[in-house]
């Protein structure tokens, strides 16, 4: 009946409004059970115990065998990690497997059979669910001890698959792949016509004394790769070039050659290559959002307008103001944004809104939440108003900057006297007192600050929270102190005993008031600057970082199954995570077996050492193509898509700031759409009903 | 009289066309005398002598006292330097002072009074001049025994005065200097809370075997702060959170904290902060230098248009043709421009030109020069023209590319074979054989080539210049080896003994073999690119190289003044130069003593070694300011302002490359004003007049 239609559209217009709202795309299923599914799988409880398992079943592989998780690394003392059960992981495993089968199940049916075979992603997560769920029967039929376990490389896929933004990401990745893979191989070309050079250079002769160098670096061809590939590093830089050197100093020219062309040039070349493709990507990225949000909007006006209370004889379609306080009444979003949108839906007159009118309204979801701060207390008295107007000024904010300041400076001092005191010797008489008295200071200006702008008005700046968090800890420590060690009294030792021992909590106190030092920030213009570029930059890099997760825990994975007794797990996982930043010294590290004894012997167990060295020994070959694979993945492309988005960010900003050249407050809940919601384009009336139109599940009657 | 007045006025036309030319500036004194001084000071002549005189002061620093430039840096085997005697290098000096003295007085004339005392270079200059001159006699009276020389460390300013595109480039990177310290100071500050937080967190304990951390890399303040700035260059990444990490593996937050924060974000958001400041570089300094032309070119205009012969009723000024053809004749140019000019201005039939006819003459300047390659010669017979056809076909470059990288490929079998062998075991026969197959094909080639295209069409391409060249070369190399040697046999050993035996020649033949391999790079389009980019890269660069080298000379005169005793020359030099491409070992190296023995012990004579570390330990404090300083400036800095110049580059070819697609061939004379044409502004008319009645010498007379 008409009643059912009504309800149909309403429905239809709440889940088109809230996928405007998240950027969802709206080709979906639009019939009233599959619409119920729809806002049941997005509901935050569904997504909530989806992202919990995806969370559960990467977090495995800290518990499962060869993970050697404890809190020492030193094996001489650390205890065998926990070994669960066979049987246990498992089944918390095939829990987690059910999880996706629904998940999966539940999208392919709410996107409809047709749109199914063209969705690649959806494929893929069948297929790998179907292979970890074959890999699982075998396992088990083995008891567990199986060597090679599949399933584990494709658990990162399943982080992947989960993430819109995670698959825009990679195809733009995938994209800048041809153009990597040019200078890649430039690199290469480079690498090995150098490594002619070399061979031809550095030769063997008859003289045994004159040709360390070719004993050394260039013994062979894989040697002669080797040492170029590590220069490339720039790792074993002044080692490779000094026996050549100091036979005739020419010799230089060629190594400084090498390194000139290959890191100056190539190496910065890629730089410029991911750059120049990742130049538009964030804006890109923001302009399809615009497009999904604009395009719900749409499609909510669509079906409002086809409600049959709506006037036949309209030309225009149009939607009537019940109905969409209806929807707006439904439609779960931000309370601030439903608020605006009520009000001014009540300002305008008319009863009926056009298309224009409709989308107007909806605007309000692309802007700045404006945050007003609540006002000031009103004090009557003269005094009172006195004592607001200078505990309220911002010079009596520089005030406690530098008494913060001298506090740090303070605390400095005394560490520098005490550096080389025995603790027996150490009195913290001094800085005991002092921080008692800096730290009443703080309990004051807070007090005071309260006092001039109301506890509302202080707790609205995210700096005072920040402040007075700090403050309230600081003074429950020092509080517990003395009732444990006393009031601050020569001869106030530091004691090694307890859970918190005095020794501990004035260090836990001098670690906070040098955190607290970071109130400073947001006075300082440039510095609250980069700090505002920096955590956009980390919002916009939560894809990236996503990625890298996904990449790290497959060759993590694949490390650990590759080198299976070899090496520990977590020399793996050290190495991954050093590559990035220290590459250079982790491929001498790990590429010369010599240099491993150095290293070893800073770990002072001359067993664990030789395991390191026999073992690095064994898997050399394996291990190089694999270390420089993750060389490249980690240091070289993801440190450079790095760079890159940190310069389109900062650039951004950075022109921006020049515009509105005051930069009065922090922004933090400033937004990548917002960023750009100057150079976005809107789509055009054409473009959205097209879309419309080739929706696979909607019909528009017109 | 107007005869002598016209004369001047095409006196004044000609310096000021040549002005235009050479992008300098015009204002100068435009008298006759003055114009006469002045072109003369321009000439060749002078410029080379003066160029000449910069290269030789620069230069004494080879051979002067603590020089030890000698072929081998092993102190064992080399012969101490070469000693000038006192007043040899004094006289030298005192000639080039001499050179510098007339340099300043003409440049200081030739500006003019007025202009001189706003000249600042000028006054620095003769400031200079003072200052090394004093200098002089204090080193004469002391029969060169005195310990300081002020002239060696103030020598590079003299490269620096002479170069505009230097002084331009140093005011540009003078603006960037306000937010690079910003970014510095946020290091610091990064750097000190840092510090503190690891003083506090790894603080010497009752138990010894735990306090390893505090032992090696936390024992005082000095110790932290060097520790953590040289994790900043990740130097010590692993080394430095070992003993941490094996105590408790959550101190490795501590560290990648640190590590990301300061290594990731703030020394990546300095080139940000640099390449942004360098965005519009190029394009700023090309802009000014367009301005430089149009204003020459104007200049000469007026001047020619106060000519006597011209009609006075005319309403707009304008110029004779014969007076401009009078100019041209005249002036120094190239004589590609000039024809063309002259062409054009026969072909305009009127016989008075506008000024901005005048303008549109001179634009020949700006232009491509279009490298018209010579036709190939037409054969008359049928065959001829067949074979023409045959080895003029680009098909026939790409066999050759083919057969050279056979060749290539036979070396390599043949150095991977010949690796392990005994110099006295090895054969050279079949490398001889084929090689001298493979030549004999370069040959054939290259006179087929010859034939075919003429050898005028041949030489006009540089890709068969570099061909033939190191063709011809091998074959004289091959001659002379079978000449001295015989054919190659079974047996042909290497012998080593003469300038060129052998083992040298063919080892010197198959280098460059290697070397005519690159003959592939304008055929592969993204290696092209690569290079022209480059080539470009290096143009922009002279300025950079320049300010480079001015305080790599200062800093390295500075350091051998400072640890003048204690350390060798070669030994800063070296340090010096390694600096930038890897300060992470050079850091470690320099900074801890114990590493030196590390690195001594490669140069395998103990009391060498030993001197080094003793000098070291001696200059610890003052090395670590020293070093510190240099790696800011040239690891941070200048390979930052690299990475900006190279994107900028690089970004702007590749967005001309997407608009012309057919990269059809490359253009090795195209110059950085012709990269900018379409973005240039032509200055107006009225900028240009204002410019000129601003002149401080030339009066125009309306």
């Amino acid at each position: 009946g008409a009643g059912a239609d009504n309800d149909l559209y309403i429905n239809q217009a709440i889940v088109f409004i809230e996928d405007a709202i998240q950027y969802r795309s709206i080709n979906h299923r639009v019939d009233s059970k599959s619409l119920w599914l729809y806002r049941w799988y997005y509901s935050r409880t569904c997504q909530w115990i989806l992202s919990l398992t995806i969370t559960v079943i990467l977090a495995l592989a800290f518990i499962e065998e060869p993970s050697s998780l404890t809190i020492t690394s030193d094996v001489r003392y650390r205890l065998p990690a926990w070994n669960p059960p066979c049987g246990l992981t498992e089944s918390v495993e095939l829990l987690c497997f059910l999880v996706f089968v629904v998940d999966v199940s539940v999208k392919s049916y709410l996107i409809g059979w047709k749109e199914f075979w063209k969705n690649k992603w959806l494929m893929a997560y069948i297929l790998t669910l179907i292979v970890s769920l074959a890999d699982w029967i075998v396992s088990l039929s083995f008891f567990c001890k199986e060597s090679v376990r599949i399933r584990r490389i494709l658990r990162p896929f399943f982080l992947l698959q989960n993430s819109s933004m995670m698959k825009k990401t990679l195809k733009s990745i995938n994209s800048t792949l041809p153009e990597m893979a040019s200078v890649v191989l430039l690199l290469a070309v480079h690498l090995s016509l150098f490594t002619m050079f070399a061979m031809l250079l550095f030769a063997r002769t008859k003289d045994n004394q004159q040709d360390k160098e070719w004993v050394v670096y260039f013994r062979n061809l894989p040697d002669s790769l080797t040492s170029l590939l590590v220069l490339l590093t720039t790792a074993n830089n002044p080692d490779v070039m000094i026996p050549a050197y100091s036979k005739n100093r020419a010799y230089s020219i060629f190594f400084i050659l090498f390194t000139v062309l290959g890191n100056l040039f190539l190496m910065n070349l890629l730089t410029a290559i991911i750059y120049n493709q990742f130049r538009g990507y964030l804006l890109k990225s923001v302009q399809s959002s615009l497009l999904r949000r604009r395009l719900g909007i749409r499609a909510a006006f669509e079906v409002l307008s086809s409600l049959k209370e709506t006037p036949a004889s309209a030309q225009q379609s149009c939607v009537s103001v019940g109905a969409l306080l209806q929807v707006l009444q439904k439609a779960e979003m931000d309370s601030r944004c439903k608020q605006a949108i009520m009000r001014s839906l009540k300002m305008c007159s008319c009863d009926q809104l056009s298309a224009a009118q409709f989308q107007k309204l909806f605007e309000e979801l692309d802007k700045d939440a404006i945050k007003q701060h609540p006002p000031s207390p009103e004090y009557q008295s003269h005094f009172m108003q006195k004592v607001q107007f200078a505990f309220g000024h911002p010079y009596f904010g520089y005030l406690g900057n530098v008494v913060a300041l001298a506090n740090i400076i303070s605390i400095c001092v005394v560490l520098v006297m005490d550096a080389d005191k025995q603790p027996s010797e150490r009195d913290d008489f001094f800085l005991g007192a002092i921080n008692c008295f800096f730290i009443l200071y703080y309990l004051l200006e807070m007090l005071l600050k309260i006092l001039a702008m109301g506890l509302k008005r202080y707790l609205s700046y995210p700096s005072n929270r920040f402040d007075g968090l700090l403050t309230v800890i600081l003074l429950i420590l020092e509080i517990a102190t003395f009732a444990v060690y006393g009031f601050p009294h020569p001869g106030w030792r530091p004691e090694f005993m307890g859970l918190l021992s005095l020794w501990d909590m004035v260090r836990l106190v001098n670690m906070l008031i040098v955190f607290r030092f970071l109130r400073i920030i947001p006075n300082m213009k440039f510095m609250a600057l980069v700090v505002t570029t920096l955590l956009d930059l980390v919002k916009n890099l939560r894809a990236f970082a996503g990625i890298l997760v996904v990449v790290f825990y497959a060759f993590a994975i694949t490390g650990i199954m590759l080198f299976k007794g070899a090496v520990q797990t977590f020399f793996i996982f050290n190495f991954l995570i050093q590559a990035p930043f220290s590459i250079k010294k982790v491929v001498v590290l790990y590429f010369k077996e010599n240099k491993v004894i150095s290293w070893c012997s800073a770990q002072a167990e001359l067993i664990y050492c030789l395991l390191y060295l026999l073992s690095v020994h064994l898997i050399c070959r394996w291990a190089k193509i694999y270390f420089v694979a993750w060389w490249l993945i980690s240091s070289v492309i993801w440190v450079n898509l790095f760079v890159a988005l940190l310069l389109e960010n900062f650039l951004h900003k950075w022109d921006r700031r020049c515009q509105r050249e005051s930069l009065s407050d922090i922004e933090y809940q400033r937004t990548v759409e917002l960023m750009f919601r100057d150079v976005l384009e809107e789509p055009t009336e054409e473009e959205l009903m097209e879309k419309l139109h080739q929706h696979p599940h909607l019909h528009l009657c017109r």
